[in-house]
């Protein structure tokens, strides 16, 4: 039976598909998210708009291995007044204003007090942070520094219209699409950040427009794929705390962050380090790009923490447009719509489409005629004239398969010893297959 | 029983021996060789003037393994005549103006069907390209770019007198060496291009005289040595198909082509990439030359691709001076033999046999007094007065030696980690073991 | 039980080390030391007063190895007279004067005759050079190339008093601090070179002071220290020769020379190349140094070479400033008590400690709490409001520490990785033991 697959990369893409998931993420970029409340299920019910997604909710106070999911926050409203009662940040003008997790406030301040409770960015004094106060009760706002410099002394009123709700709690959602095998490929996007487009908005989008792609070829794949959509840590830690049986079904996984903006592309390994996907995201960046950033796993970024984390080591890598962290933009209220663009959403789209192709064509191949080279001309594989310079290219790749399939090395192994395109030996390989040249031996 | 050997290199080369193999490839140049027929014969027969060659005649039609040996081609005469009937382009003046192994043909063509059937080179307008087509009947010339375009319109006679012949046969040359042990080292060259200096004639000529040296040492060597004269591909083939049960003591092997121009060395190392035969003569280059080009595996060249197949994966790397493909007079009127100069091919001859030092005298030793190091002084290995530079730099190699041979190094291995020439640690090694201060285990 | 220890670097460093290893090397200069003999001995003796030495001596004659001990070399004076009778080089103005080891001599001599026996630097003409003649009888004086040159004909005297006493012995010393486990680290310098101070009394003085620190600790290290102070080659073969039942237990060890100089660090690797001390030693010098320079090892040097021999191959580097042989005071005159600085003994001191450091705290630790990242805010170990950069860099260490610590991986490794100084590593093991997130598993 032939094992090599058409490839979805081709299949599965579609033109316009980058204004789309624009569009996607435009939408959600309004909600307050944090890592429970309402922002999350309005996030995850549009998702479910596009994709049948599974929205779980687990009660705060469940224990969660070293956790316990929090109190549920909520916010209806927040702002400060002037001394001369003029509102001069609202949270309803943007949502990054208020401390994330704010605990409620609502009182008069001296303008000495209240800086206290305000955060800003002395080296980008236009714009206003993100910040969050989790796990240590705090109440705060955040302004541009320029505006905090700006504030005359006096009373000012403070007002925060939030609360953390014990019986409330933390909202993920999930969708499976079974494979031929049950072994799955993750792919995973943090919901629990406010108005950031590229570090939110953008993930949610590529992953949920990628699982809507895949679910097309549901039951056909070789492999399973599930899609998460989890606030960050405390999320990612619910889901693996609830699925400890089907853990040991993750084959490899990839993390989708900051997939939209014009620099990169950026890979950070797995833990691992040499994972198949690891090796599978560096092959195709390096076939598209001419510098792509491939940096070694380090245990401070997104969901990665945990799925690589001792208990689990799962081979998730990271992948991203601008790498976190390092843009200006980065956490600030920059990272908005304008700052992710079409065109970046779809190389990020296809570039994951590439790397389930050679993850559903990892095999090691036998050569069937492993006698010298077999004869190609006569199957009519080969260029008539010998000597001419454009076969020699257009036969490398089928050279290479040939020579390196003893069942030792995949065709992920042989592209990267031939330095050359990984489609070319995804084609060649499905061709020599067809001719008989080539098998696939468990 | 000591080990070590005199070196070969020294004992073996004779000044003159490079005016020697230019004068007999310069013999060999006119034949008008293909895969089979009778230029393989004129050429295998001047070999046998050297050495005691034992000439293989295998019949057309006979299998090998994925091919069956094809019909024999001999040509005799071809030339084109303009309307004028002038010969424009004849065989006897170039025997690279037919398209190698051409069906017969005797016609009138208009200009622009003879073009069909003319092969030039735009990119190299004045040079004879070199043009086959073995496995796809047809019938052709080759001539300069520039005559095609001088050519004016009218009507053409076209002659070739050649014949496939289905009773013919594929003929081959090898000569064995017998050594102390069955396992024996390959050297073989490619016969089956016609008037091309560097890619043939050099070739066969080292190889031939590498040949006659060793023949010198028989029964005194360590390895069996068979040196093997076929033509590209099918020739190969057939032999490996013909000796099944002498391929598994093929120990290490080299190619030889393109020996002979003023470019390289290069050496293209095994598919294994690695073995002995690798490090040999990546050794040897770098020894002599101050950039030697060292490429990795891959599957166009000479016949390692056969060697290295998978059902072989014997350690046959391939010595080039100009990395074949990449320099201009490549398959070209060019390469004839002002191309190749006897300098060079006197380089690519001591090179081989210092490749074959390392090999013969690759025995990982163990110092007998491995407590410290031995005193050497008394036994006037040592310089006397300590402190001295020069002293220093003499024995370094003697040093290495003793402190690395713990019967798990090889000579070669320890050669390089320090980082200095093969020969010293050779000359070092053999006084050594004569002082019993290293012995060989097995 | 908690096995991460209390700094030692950070413990038993102390400010002015560094003039006090000065001024003790000061003492040892003028000390005429040789592979045996009284220079020796004061040497020795000056260590004793610092830390309890054992003090041993060997008879000559007695059979080390490949060797014997030779005959004791005393010299009380030595000198030549011009033909005028002045004293024109004088031992007692610098011992360097004399052929290290010389047979004695008193005789009158024309020039050309006494130069046969007057070593100079043609290169360095204003240096008296170092030389020796330990194992072949000759006498000799040493002297500026420059005085060369300006002696004139005539009939010189030639004075040495010395003596090779057959019923003398070699002289070697040993300190010993037993630890919590037999395994031992192994510091080792030098005691045979006259004034040098680089080459000799650098090392003997840190070796001793490394001792004293060390002392303190006794019985509350994790390993076992031998501190040894031999002459070169002869010295450390009898060591290894008498103790050959403790050589098992040597874990890792550390040869120190040239230890006092402004250029470096160096290093030079144990003849494994990758062993702990290798790393450890590595790891300290980048972490403290811009461009440390590392070297590989190679079998010229000190004391190194004996102990990497291959009947013991123990894990010993060697730690130097300036490498030996390059600087220009090496072996000379130029080698005095300027050349060599308080503060860059101390550099070395602290090295070693650090260095020490390394390889007491080398533990595999098992992260507790596994599953993802463990709530560390709870703790108080995090940083309280999300979104600061001075928090990211206080962090890094302790999450590399729980993600990499899954058993496999030491304290080391992880700071190599994570390519951050060790001792942020040391520090936050020891929080995160305490704290029952790390634990060492035999």
């Amino acid at each position: 039976m032939n094992v090599i697959r058409e490839p979805l990369a081709e299949k599965l893409f579609k033109p316009g598909i980058g204004e789309e998931m624009w569009s996607f993420a435009n939408g959600l970029y309004p909600y307050c998210r944090s890592i429970t409340g309402n922002g999350v299920r309005q996030t995850l019910n549009d998702v479910k708009k596009v994709i049948d997604l599974t929205i779980h909710e687990v009660p705060s106070g469940t224990p969660v291995f070293d956790w316990n999911v929090p109190r549920e926050w909520n916010i209806r409203d927040a702002w400060i007044k002037d001394p001369s009662g003029k509102k001069i940040v609202d949270f309803k003008v943007h949502n990054l204003h208020v401390l994330n997790y704010s605990t409620p406030i609502n009182g008069k301040f001296e303008l000495a007090e209240l800086k206290k409770h305000i955060f800003t960015m002395p080296d980008q004094p236009d714009l206003i942070p993100y910040r969050t106060s989790y796990y240590h009760e705090n109440w705060g706002f955040c302004m541009t520094h320029e505006q905090m410099l700006s504030l005359e002394d006096g009373v000012y009123e403070a007002y925060i219209d939030s609360d953390h709700d014990p019986n409330g709690s933390l909202t993920y959602g999930e969708y499976f699409i079974q494979g031929e095998s049950d072994e799955t490929i993750l792919f995973s996007a943090h919901c629990c950040h406010p108005s950031l487009a590229n570090d939110n908005c953008s993930g949610v989008s590529v992953n949920t427009h990628l699982a809507r792609a895949l679910a097309s070829m549901k039951g056909k794949t070789r492999y399973s794929y599930v899609f998460i959509f989890a606030p960050g840590t405390i999320g990612s830690l619910t889901w693996l705390s609830r699925n400890g049986d089907r853990i040991k079904n993750i084959h490899q996984g990839l993390i989708l962050s900051c997939v939209g903006d014009a620099g990169g592309p950026t890979y950070k390994r797995s833990q691992k380090g040499d994972a198949l996907i690891d090796k599978a995201v560096e092959k195709v960046m390096r076939d598209n790009s001419k510098e792509p950033n491939i940096v070694d796993f380090w245990p401070y970024g997104y969901d990665e923490r945990q799925y690589n984390s001792p208990a689990f080591r799962l081979n998730v890598g990271l992948m991203l447009r601008s790498r976190f962290g390092l843009f200006p933009e980065y956490h600030t209220s920059a990272d908005n719509m304008d700052f992710i663009r079409p065109e970046y959403l779809e190389e990020s789209y296809k570039t994951a489409l590439e790397v389930i192709d050679i993850i559903e064509n990892d095999y090691k191949m036998v050569n069937l005629s492993p006698n010298g080279e077999p004869n190609l001309g006569k199957r009519g594989l080969y260029g008539a004239v010998g000597g001419d310079k454009k076969e020699y290219d257009a036969n490398l790749p089928m050279l290479w398969m040939l020579n390196q399939s003893d069942g030792t090395k995949s065709i992920l192994d042989i592209a990267l010893r031939a330095k050359l395109p990984f489609p070319r030996f995804h084609r060649i390989a499905k061709i020599l297959e067809e001719y008989d040249l080539l098998e696939y031996r468990k």
